[in-house]
């Protein structure tokens, strides 16, 4: 138990799983009062900081079945999720760990490896954090990274085009898989799988974000975290827009899922899926589609040769809400999907 | 209560009593995914960005009499004093904050505003955070700094001189007050005030950090948060020496404290108080004394005018540890204060 080993052993533990290059990261994890970076060398010239902050706690995000390597790797996943949904550039991350007295170290050492690993995979340092005894599970973490043109929630206008990376509603149906036994026994063990690893591990999508921003396309940028239906009404009103969605090209779940059954797929209820959970951490977000120059339309189609990406909408004039548009049919989206209080 | 506020109602409601100036912190708290800052404007030049993360949470860090303004200035000023043990300047500030779902808006709305206050009292904005539903009170904070000539904690060697900041043991009187009536019959009334004061909202020395590396003299710093045991010790760690402590040189409470009772106060266990609780947040550092120059006498005097600091001992050589000198006495000092686990 890391009872046993004091505060001072277990920092002392941890801190050294987190190796950093010291020519940009003069003081690392456990090494003084603040970790220290050298800003030239480390942004390279950009114009702007991005820092963002999340916390994943064991009686509110952990599902069944999650490892503590994943639990650690989802807590750096979803503050690199924020930087991207940015077009930013990651590079330090701190973590403060709430850990119950009796936790084993095992548990401990797993949330730790999963850190690294999923920090590392982004070529982000982990530069420092805090281990405090506490009631249940937490985990903060605080992303730091650099932009020089920070996409916002701001920007989109009527007309552009409404995107999202990937495909939604893959975690959804993890978790679906694992509150509903009898949704499990139909589909094979394989989508089982592909859905518990997007729940459990969610790849953040840096380098889309990146290259959305690079593009100059994008006019407003968000990552899904909380559902489809959220993120858009987020978008909608930092935006003061609205939107029309096209219900049959929203891309619902992977096609590795998508593959591996041939079962009705409507049973599992994909609207809800993609619209109502969120979990997929994949980035929303509108590009200009009014400047029509033969330059924009040869950029548009390079991010779609480059990332998978969908365009799912318009964007409307805020009055008219957001909705679903099936032929001259329309129906509002509602707003509901993930919310603390 | 927060509930009926929702968590999107409940961030607006935080989020607009966070000003900031927008010339430097472009996207603020609660507007994006990420808070935006200018590099260029916000740094003004300096070499090294500083980042620190510190939990705080009902089940161990909340004193019984702390107020909700309290708790929220005492997050910020944890993570404040560390980066005022590196010398630098704070400037921004981001709050992760796990409440339960039946707390009161008033008392939230209290934490907010001791975090706003104490952020402002010390040129930070508060850039962003988070809000999650908890088993307890729970609040992460990080802190960004800006230093030129980040005061490590190794750097001390044989010769220095070692120094404290202010006066220690107050916050631990008031622990005492509160935990041993019998003693608090014995005081005056204005000494606990004093002392629960000290406890429940303590001043991290940011300008007193930034001053202390700007004379070139400090060869390590780190503040006083455990006890000045756990500090002394590492401090001789990170640097590889030991300390040599006059205990009678040691500033044992506030002169508010000592003038407003004729009580004996040795029955408080001064030792105890300063040494082995902490709370206090004031800095301990090292000074060049080997540098004989006249300019370096000039300048110790000038710090020794500016700021209230004392001179509690010698640094010696690793093998001799940390020890009390009384005459030729010499008394181990014990390696005890507060550890989470």
């Amino acid at each position: 138990m890391i009872e046993q080993l004091g505060e001072i052993g277990l920092i002392e533990r941890i801190s050294k799983k987190f190796l950093v290059d010291k020519q940009i990261v003069t003081v690392g994890a456990g090494e003084d009062d603040c970790a220290v970076i050298d800003i030239a060398k480390a942004k390279a010239g950009y114009k702007f900081l991005v820092v963002t902050t999340d916390t994943l706690q064991e009686s509110t995000h952990f599902p069944t079945g999650i490892s503590p390597f994943q639990i650690g790797w989802t807590s750096v996943a979803v503050n690199l999720s924020d930087v991207a949904a940015m077009g930013a550039h990651p590079f330090a991350f701190t973590i403060a760990m709430g850990i119950p007295a009796h936790t084993g170290t095992a548990f401990v050492d797993g949330v730790v490896e999963g850190l690294e690993k999923c920090a590392s995979a982004y070529n982000t340092a982990v530069v420092g954090g805090d281990i405090t005894r506490s009631r249940e599970v937490i985990l903060t973490g605080t992303c730091l990274g650099f932009a020089d043109n920070a996409v916002r929630r701001a920007g989109a206008e009527v007309g552009d085009l409404v995107c999202v990376t990937g495909s939604l509603g893959n975690a959804a149906l993890g978790l679906k898989l694992i509150k509903e036994a009898g949704i499990k026994q139909k589909l094979p063990k394989r989508v089982e799988e592909v859905a518990k690893k997007a729940l459990f591990q969610p790849l953040p999508r840096v380098k889309e974000g990146v290259n959305l921003a690079d593009s100059g396309l994008v006019t407003a940028m968000i990552d899904i975290s909380d559902g489809l239906a959220l993120s858009l009404a987020a978008l909608a009103k930092s935006s003061k827009v609205g939107f029309e969605i096209y219900e049959d090209k929203v891309p619902v779940l992977s096609n590795d899922i998508k593959s591996a059954t041939d079962l009705d797929l409507s049973m599992l209820e994909l609207r809800d899926l993609a619209f109502y959970y969120g979990g997929d951490y994949e980035l929303l977000f509108t590009v200009d589609a009014r400047t029509k120059t033969l330059e924009n339309e040869e950029m548009l189609k390079r991010m779609q040769k480059e990332m998978k990406m969908s365009i799912i909408g318009t964007v409307v004039p805020s009055e008219e809400g957001i909705y679903f548009k099936t032929g001259e049919e329309k129906e509002m989206v509602e707003l509901k999907g993930y919310q603390h209080f």
